[in-house]
């Protein structure tokens, strides 16, 4: 099949143009940052504003059960390929986290009528990805892939502002959560799936790339390591007296360094919290915390580094006569992508001329949900500095513009 | 001179009920710490518990004008040999950091008379070392020596409680601060002096030793580290992308013990406080603050550790793209003690036949402020597992009277 240039300006155009009117007083509840989440007013313009555009290309437009927007050129259930994001905000975010993502599969559906090109497609914006409405990340996706329960929508998971249920608020609103078994629907039928998204990392400004294809979205391991000491006098204890936990949390520091460098597949590893007790100036502290933040598109890589730097506290602390403790928050794993989409991906990118990098995701996102029962992919589009959940967030019109080209080649090939 | 061997069990026994008495609830206003300080009732309350000891074995008892405690037993001026230390506590104390300087002072100031050995002797309790009434460390003997001023006392200086300033309360309370210039004459005709005090560290109690001899004060500089680097999301950036500061706080905590091991001459630096910005799991740090405290009893060897870790701060940021600022707190140098009373000392604590250890002081005293213009010692008690500013400071009377004997022996050597 022959590479299909789109008209890449009049794409931008229309991007740049749909990104500055979801940036309008109507579609944020502040006036620097952007901030609009589940059941509020400037959520419900956001998602009227799709409604409309897609209505006016000819779409079938619906809101699940609990808010998810879908939109349709075939009949519910028919076989399409998938296509979309989220358009909510974090709570001091920006014009194009998410927003973007869906702006771009609008695009897309926009071109597929003007081009006359029959793709049958299927336009989903997540409900609530930030968890800025209710804390709860990916509440939308999760939902549709049944990781969420009544129990929880209806007790842990509340509105961050009034305290009230999710599930009372989502009725308060109009919606249906009873009916909650029934999102997963809005998956049917779907051959494929392809979530643009800004990058969240400056891999492919730094590296001049244009377009990133996601292959993977990272799993992780959260946890804390608690180094045990002896809190005594900084002046008055000689150094081979001394059972100092910071020394411990140094080495691991500069161990963890090593390890992800050594395990290589993409595995990173983070101490992004330190904290130390008592915190004197003068004395030598009794104990440190510090968090560990390993990830990797590879399981067995991070899980690995994972292992190897707890093995490494304990001997490090054994070995100057103390103790660690070594505490698991959290465990994800990573979700590997079709690879025949990326395949199809990498085809159409690089035919549009651009320079292209495949990469993985460090980021979770909702297509993780989607990829338990779609096959699925992402494209992302560089962003200013890695900057994003932040009102500084920026990208261009233009990148967005050769991944749509990118994505709608890859979807021709695909359906 | 033959060395007189005390009744050492008596003399514990004295110790352990004046120390007993001075923890009583008439001499703290803290139902479990000691908390006493300068112009709580509770302190003149310790002070009159002294007065009418000394006036029982014919000293003669003042308070100079701003309220430290001196006693006699020869004219004011003539040639005597001074001991002492100070009866205030930090606001949650033990029984023994300082008030077991005093107690055992008295102990020897008995011991002249019962043995009638006629040694000319002050007895000196200065006011306020703990800086818990004014958050002033040394404030009495910083008066004596001059190293304090009449614009800081009736300013900067305020009583924590009250906000009131150091004049007006000292004023309130009985005293005339504006003779503030007297207080250096109670050091007048003093031909030594010797402060015991307990070690608060561990050192002679892991070295199973019961008679600590001072030849220096250590010297000291605070400064901060401030490493700036670049936070980027913890999954999104891989290993080569990142500014990660924490990498150069680890380095710099390791080194600063390699520098301070290789240096030796009883050099110590310890990094206490270690603050990251923004302290989150998933993020790497924008940048860290961290402290050091260098100490030792040669100033050439903490300066040049100092030196060497600055310097070594500089380059580890720069080899990884980094920058580093180093800003100095405070800088003290080394008080060296006088090397004929060590000398007596060391030489009368041999003669007890209990183990002594010869070593500096990491800590400060009051001694630092007399040795500006008298020759001086100092005496360290073992204390158990080194705490002290706790109520769980803990010390024997045994040992105290060991010293007792060192020092009594000592002065009659040396008057």
């Amino acid at each position: 099949m022959e590479h299909l240039r789109i008209d890449r300006e009049k794409t931008a155009a229309r991007i740049a143009q749909d990104i500055e009117t979801l940036s309008g007083p109507a579609h944020t509840r502040d006036a620097v940052a952007i901030r609009r989440y589940a059941y509020t007013p400037e959520y419900a313009a956001t998602i009227a504003y799709f409604t409309r555009e897609l209505e006016a290309i000819g779409f079938t437009v619906e809101q699940d059960p609990v808010g998810t927007l879908v939109a349709r050129n075939v009949p519910k259930g028919a076989p399409a390929f998938g296509i979309g994001s989220h358009s909510d905000s974090n709570r001091n975010g920006g014009k194009w986290d998410g927003t973007l993502g869906v702006v771009m599969a609008l695009e897309i559906c926009r071109l597929n009528q003007e081009l006359s090109l029959g793709l049958p497609l299927v336009l989903i914006s997540f409900l609530e990805e930030e968890g800025s409405g209710f804390g709860q990340m990916l509440l939308g996706s999760r939902i549709v892939a049944g990781r969420t329960t009544e129990q929880a929508m209806k007790g842990t998971i509340r509105e961050l502002d009034t305290g009230r249920s999710f599930w009372e608020t989502a009725q308060a609103a109009g919606y249906q959560p009873e009916r909650w078994r029934e999102p997963k629907e809005i998956l049917d039928g779907l051959i494929g799936w392809i979530e643009p998204h800004i990058e969240q990392a400056r891999v492919l400004q730094d590296t001049e790339n244009r377009i990133g294809i996601v292959n993977a979205i990272a799993g992780y391991v959260h946890a804390d390591i608690h180094v045990h000491g002896r809190d005594d006098h900084a002046g008055a204890t000689p150094m081979n007296f001394r059972l100092d936990p910071t020394t411990v949390l140094a080495e691991c520091i500069l161990e963890l360094e090593r390890l992800a460098i050594e395990e290589g597949h993409a595995t990173v590893g983070t101490v992004g919290e330190i904290e130390v007790h008592p915190s004197l100036i003068n004395a030598i502290a009794r104990s440190v915390r510090f968090s560990l933040d390993i990830r990797g598109p590879r399981d067995a890589s991070y899980i690995g580094v994972f292992e190897r730097i707890s093995a490494f506290a304990h001997a490090a602390a054994a070995k100057r006569g103390m103790t660690v403790e070594v505490v698991e928050r959290q465990r994800n794993p990573a979700t590997p992508m079709d690879t025949r989409i990326v395949a199809a991906l990498e085809a159409a990118a690089a035919a549009t001329g651009a320079p292209v990098l495949t990469m993985h995701s460090g980021a979770a996102h909702d297509t993780m949900c989607v990829a338990d029962t779609v096959p699925t992919a992402m494209v992302f589009v560089p962003c200013k500095d890695g900057l994003s959940h932040t009102p500084l967030e920026d990208a261009k019109p233009e990148d967005a513009a050769l991944s749509v080209e990118a994505i709608l080649n890859a979807i021709r090939a695909l359906v």
